[in-house]
Protein backbone atom coordinates (compact mmCIF):
# COMPACT_ATOMS: atom_id res chain seq x y z
CA UNK A 1 0.00 0.00 0.00
CA UNK A 2 1.05 3.22 -0.44
CA UNK A 3 2.72 5.36 2.38
CA UNK A 4 1.14 8.74 2.97
CA UNK A 5 2.97 12.18 4.38
CA UNK A 6 0.59 14.53 5.93
CA UNK A 7 1.43 17.72 7.47
CA UNK A 8 -0.64 20.03 8.81
CA UNK A 9 -3.00 18.52 11.76
CA UNK A 10 -5.35 21.59 12.53
CA UNK A 11 -8.85 21.17 12.64
CA UNK A 12 -8.88 20.22 8.78
CA UNK A 13 -5.86 18.37 8.81
CA UNK A 14 -6.08 16.31 11.74
CA UNK A 15 -9.62 14.55 10.81
CA UNK A 16 -8.21 13.96 7.31
CA UNK A 17 -5.31 12.15 8.87
CA UNK A 18 -7.54 10.07 11.08
CA UNK A 19 -9.27 8.72 7.65
CA UNK A 20 -6.15 7.98 6.29
CA UNK A 21 -5.22 6.29 8.79
CA UNK A 22 -8.44 4.47 9.07
CA UNK A 23 -8.57 3.49 5.29
CA UNK A 24 -5.55 1.54 6.22
CA UNK A 25 -2.62 4.02 4.56
CA UNK A 26 0.45 3.55 6.52
CA UNK A 27 1.14 7.18 7.27
CA UNK A 28 3.84 9.79 8.51
CA UNK A 29 2.32 13.12 10.12
CA UNK A 30 4.63 16.26 11.09
CA UNK A 31 2.97 19.45 12.75
CA UNK A 32 4.30 22.70 14.09
CA UNK A 33 3.24 22.09 17.33
CA UNK A 34 3.89 18.37 18.00
CA UNK A 35 0.92 17.69 20.67
CA UNK A 36 -1.08 17.41 17.91
CA UNK A 37 1.49 14.78 16.00
CA UNK A 38 1.42 12.73 19.39
CA UNK A 39 -2.21 12.02 18.97
CA UNK A 40 -1.68 10.49 15.77
CA UNK A 41 0.66 8.49 16.88
CA UNK A 42 -1.30 7.28 19.12
CA UNK A 43 -3.84 5.60 16.72
CA UNK A 44 -0.86 4.36 14.50
CA UNK A 45 0.60 7.32 12.76
CA UNK A 46 4.35 7.33 12.57
CA UNK A 47 5.83 11.14 13.36
CA UNK A 48 8.32 12.64 11.91
CA UNK A 49 10.49 15.84 12.82
CA UNK A 50 10.25 17.92 9.50
CA UNK A 51 8.54 18.12 6.18
CA UNK A 52 11.62 17.23 4.68
CA UNK A 53 11.56 14.14 6.86
CA UNK A 54 7.88 13.38 5.89
CA UNK A 55 8.51 13.44 2.05
CA UNK A 56 11.83 10.74 2.58
CA UNK A 57 9.42 8.41 4.55
CA UNK A 58 6.19 8.50 1.58
CA UNK A 59 5.33 7.78 -1.72
CA UNK A 60 2.83 10.49 -1.11
CA UNK A 61 3.02 13.66 0.54
CA UNK A 62 -0.06 16.17 1.51
CA UNK A 63 -0.25 18.98 3.39
CA UNK A 64 -3.38 21.48 4.93
CA UNK A 65 -2.03 24.09 5.99
CA UNK A 66 -3.41 28.12 7.21
CA UNK A 67 -1.89 30.53 5.44
CA UNK A 68 0.04 31.40 2.28
CA UNK A 69 3.04 32.05 3.98
CA UNK A 70 2.73 28.52 5.97
CA UNK A 71 2.75 26.72 2.45
CA UNK A 72 5.95 28.80 1.34
CA UNK A 73 7.35 27.21 4.40
CA UNK A 74 6.25 23.57 4.24
CA UNK A 75 7.29 23.32 1.03
CA UNK A 76 10.15 25.43 -0.32
CA UNK A 77 11.73 26.04 3.56
CA UNK A 78 15.06 24.65 4.16
CA UNK A 79 13.91 21.62 6.00
CA UNK A 80 11.18 21.67 3.90
CA UNK A 81 8.41 18.74 1.57
CA UNK A 82 11.35 19.76 -1.13
CA UNK A 83 14.59 19.54 0.44
CA UNK A 84 13.24 15.37 0.92
CA UNK A 85 11.37 14.53 -2.47
CA UNK A 86 12.75 12.40 -4.70
CA UNK A 87 11.67 11.55 -8.68
CA UNK A 88 8.20 10.14 -9.06
CA UNK A 89 6.61 11.56 -5.58
CA UNK A 90 3.10 13.02 -5.82
CA UNK A 91 3.15 16.01 -3.60
CA UNK A 92 -0.12 17.17 -3.10
CA UNK A 93 -1.50 20.41 -1.07
CA UNK A 94 -4.98 20.86 0.52
CA UNK A 95 -4.62 24.45 1.86
CA UNK A 96 -6.51 27.28 -0.26
CA UNK A 97 -3.43 29.40 -1.62
CA UNK A 98 -2.96 32.30 -4.54
CA UNK A 99 -1.76 30.86 -7.74
CA UNK A 100 1.29 32.41 -7.65
CA UNK A 101 2.39 29.83 -4.60
CA UNK A 102 1.02 27.14 -6.46
CA UNK A 103 2.97 27.92 -9.57
CA UNK A 104 6.23 28.07 -7.19
CA UNK A 105 5.93 25.21 -5.72
CA UNK A 106 4.23 23.54 -8.34
CA UNK A 107 8.04 23.91 -10.50
CA UNK A 108 9.98 23.60 -7.24
CA UNK A 109 8.14 19.74 -7.49
CA UNK A 110 8.88 19.58 -11.52
CA UNK A 111 12.59 20.21 -10.79
CA UNK A 112 12.99 18.10 -8.19
CA UNK A 113 11.32 14.93 -10.77
CA UNK A 114 8.49 14.70 -8.64
CA UNK A 115 4.52 15.71 -9.12
CA UNK A 116 2.69 18.56 -7.61
CA UNK A 117 -1.39 18.65 -7.66
CA UNK A 118 -3.42 21.50 -6.00
CA UNK A 119 -5.96 20.11 -3.94
CA UNK A 120 -7.82 22.39 -2.08
CA UNK A 121 -11.39 21.14 -0.16
CA UNK A 122 -14.44 22.14 0.76
CA UNK A 123 -16.77 20.73 3.56
CA UNK A 124 -15.54 22.15 7.01
CA UNK A 125 -14.34 20.45 9.70
CA UNK A 126 -17.78 18.31 9.87
CA UNK A 127 -16.75 17.16 6.14
CA UNK A 128 -13.15 16.40 7.23
CA UNK A 129 -14.52 14.26 10.34
CA UNK A 130 -16.72 12.04 8.17
CA UNK A 131 -14.45 11.98 5.15
CA UNK A 132 -17.40 13.89 2.59
CA UNK A 133 -15.17 16.59 1.95
CA UNK A 134 -15.36 17.62 -1.59
CA UNK A 135 -11.59 17.77 -3.22
CA UNK A 136 -10.73 20.10 -6.16
CA UNK A 137 -7.22 18.93 -8.00
CA UNK A 138 -5.60 20.35 -10.77
CA UNK A 139 -2.66 19.16 -12.57
CA UNK A 140 -1.16 16.11 -14.42
CA UNK A 141 -3.70 12.92 -14.82
CA UNK A 142 -0.94 10.61 -14.11
CA UNK A 143 -0.44 12.21 -10.92
CA UNK A 144 -3.91 12.49 -9.99
CA UNK A 145 -4.41 8.59 -10.89
CA UNK A 146 -1.94 7.36 -8.42
CA UNK A 147 -3.06 10.13 -5.72
CA UNK A 148 -6.96 9.14 -6.21
CA UNK A 149 -7.30 6.15 -3.47
CA UNK A 150 -5.57 8.27 -0.82
CA UNK A 151 -7.89 11.24 -1.82
CA UNK A 152 -11.05 9.07 -2.00
CA UNK A 153 -10.31 7.87 1.62
CA UNK A 154 -11.00 11.93 2.74
CA UNK A 155 -13.62 13.18 0.61
CA UNK A 156 -16.96 11.79 -1.70
CA UNK A 157 -16.52 14.64 -4.24
CA UNK A 158 -13.22 13.86 -6.28
CA UNK A 159 -12.25 16.11 -9.05
CA UNK A 160 -9.98 16.37 -11.80
CA UNK A 161 -10.65 20.02 -12.95
CA UNK A 162 -7.58 20.70 -15.15
CA UNK A 163 -4.11 21.28 -15.33
CA UNK A 164 -2.36 22.92 -12.47
CA UNK A 165 -3.61 25.70 -10.53
CA UNK A 166 -7.33 24.13 -11.67
CA UNK A 167 -8.17 23.16 -8.11
CA UNK A 168 -6.98 26.15 -6.60
CA UNK A 169 -8.54 28.39 -9.04
CA UNK A 170 -12.19 26.21 -8.50
CA UNK A 171 -11.87 26.56 -5.30
CA UNK A 172 -11.52 29.77 -5.36
CA UNK A 173 -14.44 29.98 -7.20
CA UNK A 174 -16.29 28.16 -4.32
CA UNK A 175 -14.85 30.92 -1.71
CA UNK A 176 -16.05 33.54 -3.56
CA UNK A 177 -19.75 31.85 -3.63
CA UNK A 178 -19.18 31.41 -0.10
CA UNK A 179 -18.36 34.98 0.76
CA UNK A 180 -21.03 36.70 -1.59
CA UNK A 181 -23.33 34.31 -0.39
CA UNK A 182 -22.89 35.26 3.87
CA UNK A 183 -22.60 39.10 2.76
CA UNK A 184 -26.14 38.95 0.61
CA UNK A 185 -27.65 36.61 3.53
CA UNK A 186 -26.68 39.35 5.95
CA UNK A 187 -27.90 42.31 3.87
CA UNK A 188 -31.08 40.53 3.96
CA UNK A 189 -31.61 39.53 6.84
CA UNK A 190 -30.57 42.84 8.09
CA UNK A 191 -33.23 44.81 5.77
CA UNK A 192 -36.33 42.00 6.75
CA UNK A 193 -35.39 42.84 10.39
CA UNK A 194 -35.27 46.97 9.80
CA UNK A 195 -39.45 45.66 7.96
CA UNK A 196 -40.53 43.67 10.85
CA UNK A 197 -40.31 41.03 9.51
CA UNK A 198 -40.13 37.39 12.10
CA UNK A 199 -36.99 36.17 11.05
CA UNK A 200 -37.30 32.67 12.07
CA UNK A 201 -39.96 32.57 9.63
CA UNK A 202 -37.99 34.20 7.07
CA UNK A 203 -35.50 31.75 7.05
CA UNK A 204 -37.87 28.51 6.99
CA UNK A 205 -39.42 30.10 3.61
CA UNK A 206 -36.20 30.96 2.31
CA UNK A 207 -35.49 27.28 2.51
CA UNK A 208 -38.04 26.58 0.38
CA UNK A 209 -37.74 30.06 -2.09
CA UNK A 210 -34.99 30.41 -4.98
CA UNK A 211 -32.76 31.97 -2.29
CA UNK A 212 -31.84 28.67 -0.42
CA UNK A 213 -28.27 28.15 -0.26
CA UNK A 214 -26.06 26.06 1.66
CA UNK A 215 -24.13 29.03 3.28
CA UNK A 216 -28.46 30.05 4.50
CA UNK A 217 -28.16 26.72 6.44
CA UNK A 218 -25.26 27.43 7.82
CA UNK A 219 -25.42 30.96 8.91
CA UNK A 220 -29.28 31.33 9.61
CA UNK A 221 -28.60 29.92 13.18
CA UNK A 222 -25.89 32.38 13.73
CA UNK A 223 -27.34 35.19 12.92
CA UNK A 224 -30.83 34.20 14.03
CA UNK A 225 -29.29 33.99 17.89
CA UNK A 226 -26.47 36.62 17.03
CA UNK A 227 -23.55 34.65 17.79
CA UNK A 228 -21.40 36.76 16.00
CA UNK A 229 -18.30 36.00 18.00
CA UNK A 230 -14.62 34.07 17.51
CA UNK A 231 -15.96 31.04 15.53
CA UNK A 232 -14.18 28.05 13.48
CA UNK A 233 -15.31 29.95 10.23
CA UNK A 234 -13.77 33.59 10.92
CA UNK A 235 -13.83 36.11 9.31
CA UNK A 236 -9.75 35.98 8.76
CA UNK A 237 -10.46 33.07 6.34
CA UNK A 238 -12.72 34.58 4.07
CA UNK A 239 -10.47 38.42 4.13
CA UNK A 240 -7.73 35.75 2.92
CA UNK A 241 -9.75 34.31 -0.02
CA UNK A 242 -11.46 37.08 -1.34
CA UNK A 243 -7.99 39.20 -1.19
CA UNK A 244 -6.83 36.21 -3.33
CA UNK A 245 -9.83 35.93 -5.69
CA UNK A 246 -9.56 39.81 -6.47
CA UNK A 247 -5.89 39.66 -7.15
CA UNK A 248 -6.73 36.47 -9.56
CA UNK A 249 -9.83 38.49 -11.10
CA UNK A 250 -6.91 41.70 -11.66
CA UNK A 251 -4.45 39.25 -13.42
CA UNK A 252 -7.15 37.95 -15.84
CA UNK A 253 -8.05 41.63 -16.68
CA UNK A 254 -11.79 40.75 -15.32
CA UNK A 255 -14.00 43.42 -13.65
CA UNK A 256 -16.23 41.42 -10.86
CA UNK A 257 -18.19 43.78 -9.22
CA UNK A 258 -19.21 41.34 -6.43
CA UNK A 259 -16.23 40.15 -5.80
CA UNK A 260 -14.54 43.49 -5.60
CA UNK A 261 -17.79 44.01 -2.77
CA UNK A 262 -16.61 41.07 -0.84
CA UNK A 263 -12.98 41.97 -0.56
CA UNK A 264 -14.07 45.76 0.67
CA UNK A 265 -16.42 44.42 2.89
CA UNK A 266 -14.41 41.41 4.98
CA UNK A 267 -10.87 42.87 4.55
CA UNK A 268 -12.67 46.24 6.47
CA UNK A 269 -14.15 43.57 9.11
CA UNK A 270 -10.21 42.24 9.40
CA UNK A 271 -9.07 45.58 9.62
CA UNK A 272 -11.27 46.60 12.63
CA UNK A 273 -9.73 43.48 14.73
CA UNK A 274 -12.05 41.57 14.13
CA UNK A 275 -10.45 38.23 11.96
CA UNK A 276 -11.59 35.81 14.51
CA UNK A 277 -15.33 36.85 14.59
CA UNK A 278 -17.58 34.27 12.63
CA UNK A 279 -17.93 35.25 8.95
CA UNK A 280 -21.38 36.55 10.02
CA UNK A 281 -20.10 39.09 11.62
CA UNK A 282 -20.53 41.19 8.31
CA UNK A 283 -24.45 41.72 10.27
CA UNK A 284 -23.76 43.91 13.00
CA UNK A 285 -20.93 45.16 10.53
CA UNK A 286 -23.58 46.70 8.21
CA UNK A 287 -25.84 47.46 11.42
CA UNK A 288 -23.37 49.96 12.19
CA UNK A 289 -23.32 51.81 8.80
CA UNK A 290 -20.17 49.58 8.44
CA UNK A 291 -20.84 48.72 4.68
CA UNK B 1 -67.04 27.19 0.19
CA UNK B 2 -65.31 30.44 -0.21
CA UNK B 3 -65.89 31.90 -3.58
CA UNK B 4 -62.12 32.88 -4.95
CA UNK B 5 -61.27 35.72 -7.70
CA UNK B 6 -58.30 35.48 -9.32
CA UNK B 7 -56.67 38.75 -11.52
CA UNK B 8 -53.51 38.23 -13.83
CA UNK B 9 -53.08 34.66 -15.82
CA UNK B 10 -49.56 34.95 -16.36
CA UNK B 11 -47.10 31.84 -17.01
CA UNK B 12 -47.49 32.23 -12.83
CA UNK B 13 -51.19 33.23 -12.20
CA UNK B 14 -52.36 31.08 -15.02
CA UNK B 15 -51.17 27.71 -12.99
CA UNK B 16 -51.87 29.34 -9.69
CA UNK B 17 -55.39 29.83 -11.03
CA UNK B 18 -56.14 26.30 -12.11
CA UNK B 19 -55.05 24.80 -9.17
CA UNK B 20 -57.22 26.72 -7.47
CA UNK B 21 -59.97 25.38 -9.78
CA UNK B 22 -58.19 21.51 -8.98
CA UNK B 23 -58.90 22.37 -5.27
CA UNK B 24 -62.63 22.96 -5.73
CA UNK B 25 -62.82 26.85 -5.00
CA UNK B 26 -65.70 28.37 -7.10
CA UNK B 27 -63.24 30.94 -9.39
CA UNK B 28 -63.82 33.98 -11.11
CA UNK B 29 -61.03 35.64 -13.13
CA UNK B 30 -60.00 38.56 -15.74
CA UNK B 31 -56.97 39.06 -17.47
CA UNK B 32 -56.31 41.91 -19.42
CA UNK B 33 -55.80 39.97 -22.89
CA UNK B 34 -58.94 38.04 -22.84
CA UNK B 35 -57.79 34.63 -24.33
CA UNK B 36 -55.88 33.63 -21.60
CA UNK B 37 -59.39 34.14 -19.06
CA UNK B 38 -61.12 31.99 -22.26
CA UNK B 39 -58.79 29.13 -21.30
CA UNK B 40 -59.68 29.37 -17.50
CA UNK B 41 -63.20 28.81 -18.23
CA UNK B 42 -63.10 25.83 -20.53
CA UNK B 43 -61.92 24.48 -16.91
CA UNK B 44 -65.10 25.76 -15.17
CA UNK B 45 -63.85 29.28 -14.37
CA UNK B 46 -66.21 32.35 -14.41
CA UNK B 47 -65.30 35.28 -16.68
CA UNK B 48 -65.46 38.84 -15.18
CA UNK B 49 -65.00 41.43 -17.67
CA UNK B 50 -63.20 43.63 -14.87
CA UNK B 51 -61.09 43.55 -11.46
CA UNK B 52 -64.24 45.65 -9.91
CA UNK B 53 -66.18 42.69 -11.12
CA UNK B 54 -63.98 40.03 -9.62
CA UNK B 55 -64.28 41.62 -6.66
CA UNK B 56 -68.03 41.75 -6.65
CA UNK B 57 -67.90 38.04 -7.11
CA UNK B 58 -65.59 36.98 -4.61
CA UNK B 59 -64.92 36.44 -0.94
CA UNK B 60 -61.10 36.37 -1.38
CA UNK B 61 -59.24 38.06 -4.37
CA UNK B 62 -55.86 37.44 -5.71
CA UNK B 63 -53.89 39.48 -8.03
CA UNK B 64 -51.06 38.33 -9.70
CA UNK B 65 -49.25 40.84 -12.06
CA UNK B 66 -45.90 41.83 -13.83
CA UNK B 67 -44.96 45.56 -13.06
CA UNK B 68 -45.79 48.15 -10.22
CA UNK B 69 -47.54 50.02 -12.64
CA UNK B 70 -50.14 46.83 -13.27
CA UNK B 71 -50.98 46.34 -9.56
CA UNK B 72 -51.90 50.39 -9.52
CA UNK B 73 -54.27 50.01 -12.25
CA UNK B 74 -55.79 46.96 -11.38
CA UNK B 75 -56.29 47.62 -7.34
CA UNK B 76 -56.96 51.37 -7.54
CA UNK B 77 -57.46 52.15 -11.33
CA UNK B 78 -60.96 53.16 -12.16
CA UNK B 79 -62.68 49.62 -12.64
CA UNK B 80 -60.22 48.25 -10.00
CA UNK B 81 -60.49 45.72 -7.50
CA UNK B 82 -61.11 48.70 -4.81
CA UNK B 83 -63.70 49.93 -6.79
CA UNK B 84 -65.53 46.16 -6.19
CA UNK B 85 -64.31 45.42 -3.12
CA UNK B 86 -67.20 45.43 0.39
CA UNK B 87 -66.24 44.93 4.18
CA UNK B 88 -64.92 41.48 5.49
CA UNK B 89 -63.12 40.76 2.33
CA UNK B 90 -59.93 39.40 2.06
CA UNK B 91 -57.56 41.31 -1.16
CA UNK B 92 -54.57 39.61 -1.56
CA UNK B 93 -51.55 40.66 -4.24
CA UNK B 94 -48.84 37.72 -5.21
CA UNK B 95 -47.04 40.55 -7.15
CA UNK B 96 -43.34 41.75 -6.73
CA UNK B 97 -43.66 45.34 -5.92
CA UNK B 98 -42.38 48.21 -3.79
CA UNK B 99 -42.90 48.87 -0.11
CA UNK B 100 -45.00 52.55 -1.16
CA UNK B 101 -47.52 50.36 -3.35
CA UNK B 102 -48.09 47.57 -0.87
CA UNK B 103 -48.86 50.54 1.38
CA UNK B 104 -51.56 52.62 -0.72
CA UNK B 105 -52.95 49.34 -1.73
CA UNK B 106 -53.13 48.51 1.94
CA UNK B 107 -54.80 51.82 3.15
CA UNK B 108 -57.14 51.87 0.52
CA UNK B 109 -58.44 48.22 0.84
CA UNK B 110 -59.00 48.96 4.95
CA UNK B 111 -60.67 52.53 3.94
CA UNK B 112 -63.12 50.22 2.02
CA UNK B 113 -63.63 47.87 5.19
CA UNK B 114 -61.63 44.88 3.62
CA UNK B 115 -58.35 43.43 5.01
CA UNK B 116 -55.35 43.39 2.33
CA UNK B 117 -52.50 40.82 2.11
CA UNK B 118 -49.22 41.22 0.61
CA UNK B 119 -48.44 37.56 -0.44
CA UNK B 120 -45.35 37.36 -3.36
CA UNK B 121 -44.60 34.17 -4.49
CA UNK B 122 -40.87 31.91 -5.50
CA UNK B 123 -41.05 28.95 -7.27
CA UNK B 124 -41.17 29.88 -10.36
CA UNK B 125 -43.56 28.99 -13.18
CA UNK B 126 -42.95 25.04 -12.16
CA UNK B 127 -43.63 25.80 -8.50
CA UNK B 128 -46.94 27.67 -10.11
CA UNK B 129 -47.79 24.43 -11.60
CA UNK B 130 -46.87 21.79 -9.61
CA UNK B 131 -48.49 24.15 -6.50
CA UNK B 132 -45.10 24.22 -4.58
CA UNK B 133 -44.88 27.71 -4.38
CA UNK B 134 -43.55 29.42 -1.29
CA UNK B 135 -45.58 31.87 -0.47
CA UNK B 136 -44.61 35.42 2.19
CA UNK B 137 -47.56 36.71 3.60
CA UNK B 138 -47.64 40.06 5.27
CA UNK B 139 -51.10 41.83 7.08
CA UNK B 140 -53.31 40.76 9.87
CA UNK B 141 -53.71 37.44 11.18
CA UNK B 142 -57.73 36.97 10.90
CA UNK B 143 -57.17 37.78 7.03
CA UNK B 144 -54.22 35.32 6.89
CA UNK B 145 -56.02 32.98 8.88
CA UNK B 146 -59.45 33.17 6.24
CA UNK B 147 -57.12 33.22 3.06
CA UNK B 148 -54.79 30.04 4.13
CA UNK B 149 -57.07 27.40 2.99
CA UNK B 150 -56.68 29.16 -0.74
CA UNK B 151 -52.69 29.46 -0.49
CA UNK B 152 -52.57 26.10 0.53
CA UNK B 153 -54.23 24.83 -2.12
CA UNK B 154 -51.21 27.20 -4.49
CA UNK B 155 -48.25 26.97 -2.37
CA UNK B 156 -46.79 23.91 -0.32
CA UNK B 157 -44.92 26.46 1.84
CA UNK B 158 -46.95 29.15 3.15
CA UNK B 159 -45.75 31.76 6.12
CA UNK B 160 -47.21 35.24 7.88
CA UNK B 161 -44.28 36.87 8.29
CA UNK B 162 -45.22 39.69 10.20
CA UNK B 163 -47.54 42.87 9.40
CA UNK B 164 -48.46 44.51 6.29
CA UNK B 165 -45.31 44.74 4.27
CA UNK B 166 -43.59 41.98 5.77
CA UNK B 167 -44.16 39.74 2.85
CA UNK B 168 -43.09 41.79 0.71
CA UNK B 169 -39.81 42.40 2.38
CA UNK B 170 -39.37 38.48 2.58
CA UNK B 171 -39.87 38.27 -1.34
CA UNK B 172 -37.26 41.00 -1.85
CA UNK B 173 -35.03 40.04 0.61
CA UNK B 174 -34.99 36.54 -1.16
CA UNK B 175 -35.17 38.34 -4.64
CA UNK B 176 -31.88 39.95 -3.21
CA UNK B 177 -30.14 36.17 -2.24
CA UNK B 178 -31.31 35.44 -6.35
CA UNK B 179 -29.49 38.29 -7.80
CA UNK B 180 -26.44 38.87 -5.84
CA UNK B 181 -25.93 34.48 -6.30
CA UNK B 182 -26.86 34.63 -9.83
CA UNK B 183 -24.00 37.47 -10.44
CA UNK B 184 -21.71 35.66 -7.86
CA UNK B 185 -22.39 32.24 -10.00
CA UNK B 186 -21.51 34.47 -13.24
CA UNK B 187 -18.35 35.90 -11.56
CA UNK B 188 -17.38 32.69 -10.36
CA UNK B 189 -17.57 30.83 -13.61
CA UNK B 190 -15.99 33.27 -15.71
CA UNK B 191 -12.80 33.19 -13.58
CA UNK B 192 -12.81 29.52 -13.45
CA UNK B 193 -13.09 29.43 -17.63
CA UNK B 194 -10.05 31.79 -17.64
CA UNK B 195 -8.48 29.46 -15.37
CA UNK B 196 -8.61 26.73 -17.35
CA UNK B 197 -10.91 25.13 -15.25
CA UNK B 198 -13.55 22.45 -17.16
CA UNK B 199 -16.77 24.01 -16.19
CA UNK B 200 -19.13 20.97 -16.15
CA UNK B 201 -16.73 19.38 -13.26
CA UNK B 202 -16.57 22.31 -11.57
CA UNK B 203 -20.51 22.68 -11.61
CA UNK B 204 -20.17 19.23 -9.88
CA UNK B 205 -18.19 20.11 -7.18
CA UNK B 206 -19.54 23.16 -6.13
CA UNK B 207 -22.79 21.28 -5.83
CA UNK B 208 -20.42 19.28 -3.34
CA UNK B 209 -19.12 22.14 -1.37
CA UNK B 210 -20.22 24.83 0.58
CA UNK B 211 -21.15 27.01 -1.94
CA UNK B 212 -24.05 24.84 -3.62
CA UNK B 213 -27.40 26.78 -3.90
CA UNK B 214 -30.51 26.59 -5.91
CA UNK B 215 -29.92 29.15 -8.19
CA UNK B 216 -26.31 27.53 -8.99
CA UNK B 217 -28.70 24.09 -10.32
CA UNK B 218 -30.90 26.97 -11.91
CA UNK B 219 -28.56 28.63 -13.73
CA UNK B 220 -25.06 26.37 -13.92
CA UNK B 221 -27.07 24.50 -17.16
CA UNK B 222 -27.34 28.11 -18.84
CA UNK B 223 -23.70 29.22 -18.12
CA UNK B 224 -22.48 25.59 -19.68
CA UNK B 225 -24.37 25.83 -22.98
CA UNK B 226 -24.10 29.87 -23.36
CA UNK B 227 -28.08 30.25 -23.30
CA UNK B 228 -28.23 33.84 -22.43
CA UNK B 229 -30.87 34.79 -24.96
CA UNK B 230 -34.57 35.43 -24.08
CA UNK B 231 -36.04 33.88 -21.51
CA UNK B 232 -39.09 32.90 -18.87
CA UNK B 233 -36.39 34.17 -16.23
CA UNK B 234 -35.54 37.60 -17.58
CA UNK B 235 -32.80 40.65 -16.47
CA UNK B 236 -35.85 43.19 -16.48
CA UNK B 237 -37.54 41.14 -13.31
CA UNK B 238 -34.28 41.70 -11.65
CA UNK B 239 -33.80 44.66 -12.44
CA UNK B 240 -37.51 45.96 -11.11
CA UNK B 241 -36.37 44.18 -8.57
CA UNK B 242 -32.90 44.93 -7.27
CA UNK B 243 -33.84 48.48 -7.96
CA UNK B 244 -37.06 48.17 -5.25
CA UNK B 245 -34.58 46.36 -2.81
CA UNK B 246 -31.86 49.49 -3.21
CA UNK B 247 -34.57 51.75 -2.54
CA UNK B 248 -35.80 50.20 0.34
CA UNK B 249 -32.35 50.09 1.82
CA UNK B 250 -32.08 53.87 1.25
CA UNK B 251 -35.62 54.26 3.40
CA UNK B 252 -34.25 52.22 6.48
CA UNK B 253 -30.37 54.08 5.85
CA UNK B 254 -29.00 50.77 5.16
CA UNK B 255 -25.65 50.51 3.35
CA UNK B 256 -25.77 47.75 1.43
CA UNK B 257 -23.19 47.25 -0.53
CA UNK B 258 -23.87 43.83 -2.49
CA UNK B 259 -27.82 45.05 -3.07
CA UNK B 260 -26.02 48.17 -4.72
CA UNK B 261 -23.27 46.23 -6.96
CA UNK B 262 -26.57 44.17 -7.93
CA UNK B 263 -28.66 47.18 -9.05
CA UNK B 264 -25.98 48.36 -10.89
CA UNK B 265 -25.28 45.09 -13.12
CA UNK B 266 -29.09 44.41 -13.60
CA UNK B 267 -30.19 48.24 -14.48
CA UNK B 268 -27.03 48.26 -16.56
CA UNK B 269 -27.79 45.01 -18.88
CA UNK B 270 -31.28 46.16 -18.70
CA UNK B 271 -30.67 49.79 -20.05
CA UNK B 272 -28.43 48.08 -22.90
CA UNK B 273 -31.45 46.47 -24.28
CA UNK B 274 -31.42 42.97 -22.64
CA UNK B 275 -34.43 43.40 -20.36
CA UNK B 276 -35.51 40.08 -22.30
CA UNK B 277 -32.14 38.04 -21.79
CA UNK B 278 -32.15 34.80 -19.06
CA UNK B 279 -30.46 36.35 -15.77
CA UNK B 280 -27.44 34.90 -16.64
CA UNK B 281 -26.43 36.83 -19.27
CA UNK B 282 -24.65 38.91 -16.71
CA UNK B 283 -21.58 36.66 -17.62
CA UNK B 284 -21.25 37.99 -21.51
CA UNK B 285 -21.80 41.37 -19.76
CA UNK B 286 -18.86 40.74 -17.61
CA UNK B 287 -16.63 38.54 -20.24
CA UNK B 288 -17.31 42.50 -22.34
CA UNK B 289 -15.74 44.22 -19.38
CA UNK B 290 -19.22 45.36 -18.49
CA UNK B 291 -18.90 45.32 -14.52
Amino acid sequence: MMKVGFIGLGNMGGPMARNLLAAGFPLTVHNRSPAKAEALAALGASVAGSPAEVARASDVVLACLPTVRDVDDVFLGAEGVLAGARGGQVLADHSTVDIAMTRRVGEATRAAGASFLDAPISGGPKGAEDGSLAIMVGGDAEAYAKALPVFQAMGRTVAHLGPSGAGTTAKLANQLLVATGTIAICEAFLLAARAGVDLEKLHGVLESSWGASRMLGRNAPFILRREFGPSPAPVRNLAKDTAIIAALAREHGLDLPLAAAAERVYSELAARGHGEWDITAVLPFLEGGGG
